[in-house]
């Protein structure tokens, strides 16, 4: 209630609004997001970046703005694997070069470049690299399962979330959640509050593990088990990389076998959260499932029900939290932290010792 | 025009929003509006607030975020007369302490208690102490007329403003208003304005009474006169109390008697007004007739012409009064004060008065 | 990305957002906007500004807001010549003059008077003058041939358009856009791009002038020529003065004659704008025509087609580029300017010299 403090309060927040974490790859899309023939937009990190394929179907990326006169490029035109400018007709390539300047004697200034930003079409998704340093691809953390699969057993979907990035992250991290907040379809009973699941942090991951046992076992894996009403052991093992991604392993057993996804009926998924601003995410989620591969009809379904469970379960919950908050600055409310935070709060502290690492190097 | 001082009153005003009066008892909500299975939230004084009745009825009160991952607990189910998060389930007790962590071993931090605030409910409010310091019953005006009378004869209603709370107690203080902004059910017929009312001010409250005749009387008193349609004198008697309370009785009589609410046909009403913040105002009415009391048709159907009077009449100029100032500092406007504005300014300056006694001894 | 730089530019926004030229007539209505009977009330320079009619038709302009109690004065009612606040029946005349309180004794307070603007009516506009210096007609431009013509060869319209103000000029002295913005009714083919128009500046105005030909020649103009589908000489003459007027020329000839609205078939226009606030602009059109002077069904059609040209096809793109740039700050974006910005340059740099020389003497 103080007013100094709430000022304080907003300056850091506002100045915690800017420290994304730059040398790193961010979803931007899902491939079947960026159009062949068409132009896309999407607000990454605070800007608004203009999408499109080439001919020969490699996605790009640029500022969406021109640097005439700032009009977005996306409400212009392709004209072969290149950008029109609806204002005044300046060309930029793929590289955001300026190539055609209609205007007087046609000399093209050299500052008449859009900013691009290197992309890599992996698993599903377009990654984008924002960072004034060169892109280096083998930071992308290795999502390989997502593409050895039959299209039949792989699915993703897209939700933009009215939320801080991190609040998204913080829910997939600590999965006793699911105990609370989710329905029937993925259920875990109330069998992961008690745990404390043990959690290992490496230089720029964090992983968490839960096993238990459920019975009936989760609604999305029992009708694959020997026996659908009966108790299984069940595993979560979830690995956090940065900036944003949690690549999730969850599995149902009955009788001998290990908790992995070799002996177990689960799937290999991955959540994956991009701001927009501080108030706004854009939420990425694939998963590939192990048993029935060839189940189209099933995939479709599975894939509805899930986005269906994220969008009306995890994202009002979410969402309401980010609007109390009024801040991005978790720490600075005092957070009472229970047992299940270890996991959030370990990528918490990593994410922001990395920010802090990064622009000391800046 | 000039930025400087445009950026001074921004700081002004800014400052000012956070200076409400704290030791004092501010109208949460009609007692009809806590629910007794529910649970009820509402914003006062910048803070959300979640409301709900214990088995035996009594409404309890307290901060609507739960202190573990900041969900608002309003969202969370009851338990007896506990609350539970719907988030990691912590379950909270009427006072707010943590009293169930289902994480991991259960033990419950000792932070882990959410701020509860006194209530009194009483007039057929719910009235909550929103200060840090011990809550003190005796500081609540005495409204007892609204106690003792048959329910027939007792109205309550409820009014959101998009508007500074002081705007409305503005209007209230200064019932020369009713001349020119109300229509034929409370009308004064332009007998106010020319009348100076005697002020008087006590430590704590500002007084201000109004007598004069009108033909005919105000139509909501007409009737139960010997003669509807034939002059009679008339009277309002307004006493204002800390932080935004107007008592208000208003007669009319023919013939001999007093102008009091004993001899005259008239009502005693109670206007109070809780800050959500500076730009939106819970406004509560209520109201008691000391005529045909027993009639509870006319007692709806009067409360509804009252209710609708305040939110089509009064409503749009204090709201379009609120947009046109964009401050709350009415004094930085440096208004033109009349004769009508005594009250109104005394009140005003009572208050700047008390908040500022009480910030310097907090 | 940097939160510093941010912040001075942010800083530096607010600071330009106040700078507007005061000695100056702005447009603030088209004439057939202000009511004879009634009040309108228009935002001008961040100042709500009521606007009525004398019973002679004189129009009058004077701050929205009483200095009472604040309420906008356009939600009262008309006395005659005078206005009566709808809160407590202060009296205005039109010169700002409180000249009635009913209030106690009926004291005027010396301070009970509102803000009035001169205005001046012509050329089918009310131009209103917001500066504290007495207001000097000789400022408003010569538009006199919109007062010589017959009702059925001019036309007015007015567009609300959510951008700053500078952006409408910018895109009105630079005509190539019409090449890429505009579709059939008034498209130059191209034509104008590849031309360096040439710009002659005075002490107050910026003139820039094209010449080219088209076939077939703007449809506007076509049919109007011996052959619409042949080859047409044309030209544009646009003269920038301030605050933020353009006066346009545009004709077409086949055969021999010269490039000026006595020898082409052609018309005079003026565009004009009147910011209402940083982010809003009231963007006004006047058209008159030399060709089929008397016929009104052509009149009224044409002007319609150039409104929804004005707000489908320029609207979008200004909207969308003030949205994109999120500061009214255009130099600090580092734009890239092209041989098609030396006019609309000059018009910022000679605009914010007037209003540095004019807040140096102020």
């Amino acid at each position: 209630m103080d007013t100094q403090v709430t000022a304080e309060t907003a300056a850091r927040a506002a100045k915690a609004e800017s420290q994304y974490l730059r040398n790193c790859w961010y979803a931007a899309a899902l491939s079947r997001e960026i159009p062949t023939e068409d132009l896309f937009s999407r607000k990454l990190l605070d800007t608004n970046v203009l999408f499109y394929r080439k001919a020969d179907g490699t996605p790009v990326a640029m500022q969406d703005r021109c640097p005439h006169r700032f009009l977005p490029l996306s409400l212009g035109t392709r004209q072969g694997d290149q950008v029109v400018c609806k204002y005044h007709a300046l060309r930029f390539d793929c590289d955001g070069q300026c190539t055609h300047n209609p205007h007087g004697k046609g000399l093209i200034p050299s500052a008449a470049r859009v900013r691009s930003y290197p992309l890599l079409e992996k698993y599903g998704f377009v990654w984008i690299w924002m960072s004034d340093r060169p892109a280096d691809p083998s930071l992308l953390p290795d999502f390989s399962p997502l593409n050895e699969a039959p299209a039949t057993s792989l699915a993703h979907t897209y939700m933009p979330m009215k939320a801080h990035y991190e609040l998204i992250v913080d829910n997939v991290m600590d999965l006793s959640h699911i105990d609370h907040v989710h329905g029937e379809i993925i259920t875990t009973r109330g069998q992961l509050t008690p745990l404390i699941p043990p959690v290992k942090e490496s230089n720029n991951t964090v992983n968490a593990r839960w096993e238990w046992k459920q019975t009936p076992p989760m609604m999305i894996l029992a009708n694959f088990l020997p026996d659908p009403q009966a108790e299984a052991r069940m595993f979560f093992d979830i690995t956090w990389s940065a900036p944003a991604n949690i690549q999730l392993d969850v599995g149902a057993i009955q009788g001998d076998g290990r908790l992995d996804l070799k002996d177990s009926v689960g799937q290999y998924d991955l959540h994956t959260c991009t701001p927009a601003s501080k108030d706004e995410t854009h939420y990425f989620f694939a998963t590939r499932r192990n048993h029935i591969v060839d189940d189209g009809a099933f995939n479709e379904m599975k894939i509805k029900l899930m986005h269906e469970a994220f969008v009306t379960e995890d994202g009002p919950i979410i969402e309401a939290v980010h609007q109390e908050m009024g801040t991005s600055d978790f720490f600075a409310l005092n957070p009472v932290l229970l047992s299940n935070d270890v996991a959030p709060v370990r990528v918490r502290r990593l994410l922001a010792r990395l920010i802090a690492e990064e622009q000391r190097s800046a």
